[in-house]
């Protein structure tokens, strides 16, 4: 029976897909698996806005996206409109909302260029020290989250934590607030701008290396992609800095499986916790 | 002669004052006095933006704002637009973009609240240490810039970095890609949230640390206030992580003259080296 039960694995492309209503105007579904507890990922969302960006501009790759959560959508249609505030020769500068019903629901500042494959890194010596534990040696996430919250997007993209964060899982966090791990696409897509845009917030809260809470809602996010990531499953870092009236920033790296920083994200999130 | 020639300092509130032209829109003034080589400031402009948000809510205080630089401005009259995304209990979320002669210049999204002065840190581990080198052991920045640049803001604001990260003036720097030192206003006037957002932009770019480069125009920036700080300067840390493609992004912490992390930045900018 379990071939009745197991849920399609659907291709990032498809999640993501866009049809042109009228110009720079977009509908959309938001995916019922992309989610965790009923509510999509905020990555995920990110990542439909990024690609209507790249949709009314001449360049393919978005290199930053900031996102305003303002109202979670249900998964189901939405409809994307944007603004296009300046085409130039190197980059693209564009608004995009997501709406929902009339309501607004993620506003977002995407940039855009044409990232270069052959390009390499100048400086990188303020980029924090990788881990180097293979995709192999770490665990994939699976089942309930805390609370017994339903996590569909497990069934959707593999997401494996070192063993040695694992133990929030087991009432005992390290204390450090911080999660590391990989993260493949369904098929092992290559990673691209738009998905790296939900890469930098596929990872549970940060905060729970340091204490449970229940939901820890997105308020904004800010993403950056550096570079065109080789094949492969790509290797993520999250990191929470301070927790001060109920709200936590984090910080996002991820590197390809080449070990070259691909995205970095920074997010403030509000949590029940002080 | 002299107080002929100085400029005289005008107070923060005095340069990113608003008048109200209808409900929602608003005039103001960027002097031109808080420039570099006759450009605005970018954390100056947020500011601005942020005073704006914050007139159509009931939210005095900002906590989060992303901009995304699509035109300097001149010094000179601009229009704020504004349109309130949504009036929660406990946050506002408002879009506020400023214009001049009929061009976008800067696009935000900001998000405001109320800070309460009595609230303490919950968990700050994850906060780089923090330098202890007071005030008055660090040098204030005056004279050109690298190329000869008038800062006129270095006239309105007092910028001190300290001594170990001052080699970059002499064509020695450190490669670390970090600045340290401290800020003060006008008057000494206490930092406020909007003022904290031209905090987090307020240094020179970290770049500076590793090897001179021209100028660093920022494309996106996002900043978190966290806390009321107490009075006086604060305490600024700016740090690079990568320059790829001729892209650098650039994260700053921002401590009040207490030790308290009130405010943090990260920026995507220009640079032509690599």
């Amino acid at each position: 029976m379990s071939e009745v039960l197991e849920v399609r694995r659907r291709a990032f492309s498809e999640v993501t897909a866009l049809v042109a209503r009228e110009p720079g105007t977009f509908d959309a579904v938001v995916d019922e698996e992309w989610t965790i507890g009923g509510k999509p990922n905020g990555g995920y969302l990110l990542a439909i806005l990024g690609r209507a960006a790249a949709a009314v501009t001449d360049h393919p790759d978005v290199i930053a996206a900031n996102a305003l959560y303002v109202q979670s959508p249900d998964p189901g249609p939405v409809v994307i409109e944007t603004e296009l505030l300046r085409a130039g020769r190197s980059a693209s500068q564009v608004r995009a909302r997501m709406q929902q019903s009339g309501k607004v629901c993620v506003e977002s500042l995407v940039t855009l260029s044409r990232l270069d494959p052959d390009e390499v890194p100048y400086w990188d010596a303020g980029v924090p020290p990788m881990s180097d534990l293979p995709y192999e040696a770490c665990v994939a996430l699976s089942g309930p989250g805390p609370g017994g919250t339903h996590v569909a997007i497990f069934g959707q993209v593999e997401l494996r934590l070192e063993p040695e964060v694992l133990g929030f899982g087991a009432g005992r966090p390290s204390g450090r607030g911080e999660l590391r791990g990989w993260l493949s696409l369904p098929e092992d897509r290559t990673f691209d701008p738009a998905s790296l845009l939900f890469a930098v917030d596929s990872f549970p809260p940060a905060t729970f290396d340091i204490e449970l809470a229940g939901w820890v809602p997105t308020f904004v996010m800010s993403a950056y992609v550096r570079a065109l990531p080789c094949p492969g499953p790509v290797r993520v870092m999250q990191r929470a800095h301070l927790i001060d009236a109920q709200r936590v920033d984090e910080t996002c790296f991820v590197w390809d499986s080449a070990g070259r920083l691909v995205a970095q994200g920074t997010q403030l999130a509000g949590i029940r916790l002080g």
